[in-house]
């Protein structure tokens, strides 16, 4: 089943103790994008000033993604600048100049309005909520969100909550929103505002899925080298829904191996600069990694004596 | 099969955002004890002061703690002061007094130096070698550290690697002692050093076991209420190393299943102030708690097409 992702599609340049990208591939919708286009087709919705590159997305377009959704509008593309510093936790922005994004209103072509998954990448909780009135009843709504939307968009965001199943968030951005320190305090305060399931992710800590009452947690794989955290959200989102899409199974134990695989795609997409590594992830990669992230918390029980 | 441990004996008193507590056990050979011995007899040696209420030591004594090399010496006990503030993450040192601790010079009694097991726990790195001089090849040497021992007493640190089997220590004295940011880095740095296993704790976030070519990842329970962290890594490492005592075997498998028993019992230890949790704490609630951390991980793989 396709996935439809509505979000930033934007222009990185980045730096890390190991490189520099000038004007490379991001933003939200690009990274999910990329990740979840292994797994399912994507409907893509989103926008680009007249100085985008738009050979660039070429090969997203091999991988099916439909960029029917995409706007073309006349001025600049949304354009981030970030250096990561020796230790890769956290990206110092140096620069954001929002172009075209700025003035984002998200029209949904008719072919996509009855998509069966709907992930509301990280923009304006009041144009998250328009999306949602834009779509014919999906089988699963999610979204993501950042610490300007909790700051500057609160009421909004709650009205939005109320209407998806499912979100994911980080946990500083899980604190933020609920004023919990603790995580699984947190992640019931969220539910009780409507949504079904919370994910919180927890960068190189792993990922917590709470859903019914239920917890389930995905370590993150141990990579030894972290070259580009650009992404690595929203690729684990891509990959997580993704994988839902592909199967059609919003069963718990399916639930858990989704996580999984969001899991794995982080991973790879922090391995090179932008989009690099997942273009050219196999499925065959991908479902080795998971394997390998099973083994990595696999023990047996003490037999009973 | 019985566990040496070696450490401090301290009076600790604790704020937290749930109340206070004046005087209670405190120190890393008493947590380390109050975990290892539900499940192993424990030798203790460490100092107290002329002031310590030893009767206090009766409930670790009657679950299997030999004191016999508790020294009784003239002077204040060690004491501790912290707080933790809102978010529990890092203790604030309010005061610490080392009293007749900062004199301390572990003497072995001769029960005890034949133990098959050995826990240094986090002292001056000379006296933990002077503790190697007194054991008889035990099966298993493992040793903790900390920030203080390893910028004052690095060459020490470094000598006394050459010489455990294991070493226990958090996510930022890895970093520091290795001068790696990244953690799989960090171990096989410490690994070519001499030990064989690495274990890397990460308080809420988990711990990760090294040994071999292979990495193991135990994730920490996660708690809707942490009462009080202190101790938490003193008893995860009293779990781990009581469960390999208990079963005497260091193949792998066993090693991820202790790995475990000492996240489980790290978990107990914070629910409440000092040891108190520890001590009534059953074998079957531990157990119950493994179980509970192999479902928060539990997933199924994908069947073929």
């Amino acid at each position: 089943m396709s996935v439809l992702v509505v979000g930033s599609v934007a222009l990185d340049s980045v730096e890390t103790p190991f490189g520099k990208a000038d004007d490379v591939l991001g933003g939200s919708a690009t990274f999910f994008s990329a990740a979840a286009s292994l797994l399912t087709p994507v409907q893509l919705v989103g926008v680009v000033g007249s100085d985008y590159p738009i050979e660039k997305l070429k090969p997203l377009e091999d991988r099916g993604v439909d960029l029917a959704g995409l706007e073309h509008a006349d001025g600049p593309s949304f354009r981030w600048r970030g250096r990561y510093r020796h230790d890769l936790n956290s990206a110092e922005t140096l620069e954001t100049q929002l172009g075209v994004f700025s003035r984002f209103s998200p029209k949904i072509p008719d072919q996509f309005r009855n998509a069966p998954f709907v992930f509301l990448g990280n923009i304006d909780p009041r144009l998250q909520l328009d999306v949602l009135q834009q779509v014919e009843k999906p089988r699963l709504v999610a979204c993501d969100t950042m610490n300007f939307w909790i700051q500057s968009r609160r009421a909004d965001l709650l009205a939005l909550l109320e209407h998806v199943d499912l979100v994911t968030l980080n946990d500083g951005e899980a604190r933020q929103l609920t004023e919990k320190v603790n995580l699984v305090q947190a992640a019931k305060w969220i539910m009780d505002m409507g949504p079904k399931t919370v994910i919180i992710k927890k960068g190189e800590h792993g990922a917590f899925m709470f859903t019914g009452g239920s917890i389930f947690f995905a370590p993150a794989f141990p990579l030894e080298n972290v070259f580009d955290p650009t992404g690595a959200g929203d690729s684990f989102a891509g990959g997580f829904i993704g994988y839902l899409a592909r199967t059609g199974d919003l069963g718990e134990a399916n639930m858990r191996r989704a996580v999984m695989y969001g899991s794995a795609m982080g991973s790879f997409a922090v391995e090179k600069f932008s989009t690099e590594r997942l273009m050219t992830l196999t499925r065959a990669e991908l479902d080795a990694r998971v394997s390998e992230l099973k083994r990595l918390v696999a023990f047996e029980e003490e037999m009973p004596a």
